[in-house]
């Protein structure tokens, strides 16, 4: 049992903590039973596993699984989980997987971008807010989703975590130009939407049932105004009155969700 | 200035971070600017306010208004500040205020219980998934929200931070058992929505223009058996294939938003 906070091993995950360390180790974090069952149901590469003995006894099956799956398998002590693990109460094991961020069918290099639904979100900060709104984007049966560059992190740990497995899933890139990705978009047909509180129209009264690219922004400042000029159409979600706002990942949700209500209540 | 961690203040206010001290004092922990703004806006009852040298000159109006409400008033150092607040990174103001947990009109002793749309909690563990749950209520133009004893602290500061103010002006009740909270509401001829993942009929598709209390569940398990049975219709959100569940705010957001559609296109 690997039981030194000392360890080589201990010191390079301790390292996937950051952004940097993530890039150039090429290696995701990944935290968490729940986690680990959703990247082995995805076929999503591992690289290492590391679990606790209590954990491993209570996970036999999994623990087998993954573990065939790994290159490393460590059993370490409580003590080393804790130390390598990003969340306050880890539940037992931790494991790293290949930096995959732009999966083949992340970023079509031919055809239509979108035939359904699609998201772009623009400079969003919180990695729950991102999690939430991959999670809530494949329940909705969104296509995919482009994130700007000068996003929060697309491997964060509390992405991951956020979006329930669902990371390993569903269709994200990240797109160094938000205002050229709408170009594409219009070129091809597919109608344009931002999100916009000043909008005269509501997310309701908008036909989201045309192949769509919803477009949305910033936690605290929303859409930058020369994105909001490209778009076809700017919708808003009505707020009661003293309401200044919503979260990011409800006004995702809600606007997803429409688009699905519209094409299965059509004609 | 205070600049001792020392201090009994800085002591005192510490206390808040736990529950036990919440209710000792019978003060909550109010931290950042722009949850200060609300509570200011809402004539919510502060007591002590304690703010940087740079925040208060950055924010002088804020600060005049926040200390002519509050009984004690302190400039304190950056590490004073730390100390006391719950956040990482701090913006720079910190304050007290009374704890109220039943507004006047969360809990109407008398009339109709509802006459548009409320919301029932039960067992909610998340202080973010609550918070945003009170934001997004206020915003849908809900009515009031109930909330079982055995859910997150209301007064927990990540709930507070997460309504983004709304806390200081959303009607929410502690309910000491839901069971009988449903029975009243149906007596009163009131809908009772239970939200149930294999429920036959999809939100869309229940008529949510009557009054209508929703009822929804824990993170992981959902509604407890008993509390479904009691309710007049069952519903679910459609999900994807591949996908287990919503964020339990996000199911929150579409359910009281679907209700508000339904009443602004009806007839």
């Amino acid at each position: 049992m690997l039981t030194s906070n000392q360890n080589p091993l201990v010191k390079e995950i301790r390292k996937l903590h950051s952004s940097k360390g993530r890039r150039q180790q090429q290696l995701l974090l990944l935290e968490g039973t729940h986690l680990l069952e959703e990247a082995c149901a995805a076929n999503y590469p591992l690289v290492t596993i590391c679990g606790t003995p209590e954990w491993v006894q209570e996970h036999q099956q999994l623990w087998l699984d993954a573990a065939s799956r790994c290159q490393r398998v460590e059993v370490v002590s409580t003590s080393v989980l804790k130390v390598i693990a990003t969340t306050v109460q880890p539940d037992g094991v931790v494991a790293t997987a290949k930096r995959i961020l732009t999966t083949p069918d992340s970023q079509p290099q031919e055809g239509q971008l979108l035939t359904s639904v699609g998201l772009a979100l623009e400079t969003v900060q919180d990695p729950g807010n991102l999690g939430t709104i991959i999670r809530t984007a494949a329940a909705a049966g969104a296509e995919r989703l482009w994130l700007s560059t000068d996003s929060v992190d697309l491997d964060n740990p509390k992405v991951l975590r956020a979006s329930a497995g669902q990371w390993f899933r569903f269709p994200v890139a990240v797109s160094p130009d938000l205002t050229d990705l709408v170009c594409q978009c219009q070129a091809q047909g597919i109608q344009v939407v931002a999100t916009v509180p000043d909008a005269t129209s509501s997310y309701w009264d908008v036909d989201l049932q045309p192949a769509t690219l919803v477009l949305l922004g910033n936690e605290a400042i929303g859409l930058k105004a020369d994105l909001i000029a490209k778009a076809d159409q700017q919708v808003n979600i009505p707020l009661a009155p003293g309401v200044e706002s919503l979260n990011v990942a409800v006004a995702a949700a809600l606007i997803l969700y429409e688009a699905q209500r519209q094409r299965q209540h059509a004609g």
